[in-house]
């Protein structure tokens, strides 16, 4: 059975064509241009599931349903985008206008909540119906699924885990609290972290990785900590215990199997991973009477919005 | 119909008999004397229940089932008691050994989650689905329902939000983590807080509220506060701080449409309740676009908790 997954995003909307068991039998990108009016970006994500049904060869009666994953606030009853910054979509019935062109049954969620999905249910959480998914990316995306349902909160607006405080009159984070998880722990406060640590160690290792790549990123204190630097070992030890609090505040919530981790950060792999365990497994309430939780990276990487989006269709 | 719901407590073991709308037919109450045998303190409820029935003039066959809400880590699914260190309680077959005595199906739950079913079913978030209960008392309990199911985590381990870090690095916290929210906002950290402020403002009302109860408690600073005394004052703005901090967490994760505060502290009503609601109000994330949370005190009391263990039973 196929189906289609949309992955739209601020500067480009995949597309998949994908069967029930994850296997993508097609995929395709155009550029969303967000400046134009959402009747023609729709237009073209309705061009572009044509053209993904044509490159295999079959029709869109052949789709079963499609999903689509929007970085924003949705309503995936009604089938609205309530708002959408980032591709500038403010109350947008995008199913109903979907649907002129494609008329399938079409399914809407939030775009972190959706790579949870497709992480659990086709990558690195798969079998298992209760996954917290954490993207340490610009922000703290935070993805949660509870005996298997995605947690949405009232009309899509909740799970925003990136917005808790982990530091009550901290870091000010551009939700408008401070102390945000986000505002400590996303590569953003990496790299700002990284580059105070520059400035006062200019003899650091980090120097010269931020120099051969030509800016400061979410890796030159990784780098460097790997290298034995002292001043990036700093860095990175105090930004897992970070992204570490955050992540035994869902665990003592939610209590799942998996915490799982994406983003760019989390290339760093089991360096992270291992380090995130341990405190998990020494800081989490009620420790070794409580049921073991496992950090692992996410696996799908790319591919984690279309995925999810035909995940959602699947539920 | 006829429920039983018992609500287990480190010195007395509460018992009801209660129809399905929450209506109280009769109530009784023994000493628990945890030092005991569990099999003699579970005989003792049994009694309580024989009791009950007797009382409204009933026998055991008439009623329809029996909860009990169960003050630490349970397993709903094998009615076994994981861990309740106030009843020194370790894997103890509950239900199993109950049903010697009592032959009807029987649920147990652990005791916040269950006031927070009680409250979501019979209480202040009657006709609400989604609702996070907090329990501000010796520590912070949480007890929270999503699309009226009851979030408990694997094994009914989660749901711990009295455990989230708000401030890392912060207050040591009898769990063995740094900062928790509990260690700022149960009564036991605004009896410190208060104790603090008085040491350093000998002059404040503070202390004379103090002398009048014998003691520093939860309330004398909300008593000075009211009377204007300026050190009441910032003890309890930032102790509402400090509570408002976890209760947007909990809002950011789970868009409740009700946050309903119990425990001691709760009776500061209004006073208490708007102050929490103008922060979550300002700096819950989304702000005016999304759904309103309504913060609300918890009005089942003492009865929350045999009111709860029949809401489980119809769960």
């Amino acid at each position: 059975m196929y189906y289609i997954g949309i992955d739209i995003g601020g500067m480009t909307i995949k597309g998949g064509l994908i069967d029930e068991n994850g296997k993508i039998y097609a995929k395709k990108a155009v550029a969303t241009l967000p400046e134009r009016h959402y009747s023609e970006i729709i237009k073209d994500i309705a061009s572009l599931t044509e053209d993904l049904v044509k490159e295999v060869g079959i029709t869109v009666d052949d789709i079963v349903a499609v999903g689509m994953g929007i970085p924003g606030t949705i309503n995936s009853k009604t089938g609205v985008i309530t708002y959408a910054n980032n591709i500038n979509f403010e109350k947008v019935p995008i199913v109903k206008e979907y649907n002129k062109y494609i008329k399938k049954p079409t399914y809407i969620g939030n775009d972190a909540n959706i790579a949870a999905l497709g992480e659990a249910r086709f990558g690195s959480g798969k079998g298992s119906k209760d996954v917290c998914f954490v993207t340490l990316g610009t922000g703290i995306g935070t993805g949660i699924i509870v005996d298997g349902v995605l947690l949405e909160g009232k009309l899509g607006a909740g799970a925003e885990g990136g917005h808790m405080t982990i530091k009550i009159n901290g870091e000010p984070c551009s939700c408008g609290k401070r102390g945000c998880w986000e505002a400590y722990a996303s590569a953003t406060a990496l790299i700002r972290q990284t580059k105070q640590a520059i400035d006062k160690n200019p003899d650091s290792l980090m120097v010269k990785f931020a120099q051969k790549e030509g800016k400061v990123s979410g890796k030159t204190a990784f780098q460097a900590a790997k290298m034995g630097d002292k001043a990036g070992k700093i860095v990175v030890d105090r930004y897992i215990k970070y992204v570490a609090e955050g992540v035994i505040n869902l665990v003592n919530l939610f209590r799942p199997d998996y915490v799982l981790i994406g983003g760019g950060i989390s290339n760093e792999g089991d360096y992270l991973m291992e380090r995130i365990q341990r405190r998990v497994n020494r800081m989490s309430y009620g420790g070794h009477r409580n049921p073991r939780v496992q950090v692992k990276k996410a696996e799908l990487l790319n591919d984690a919005g279309i995925l999810g989006a035909v995940a959602l269709c699947l539920k």
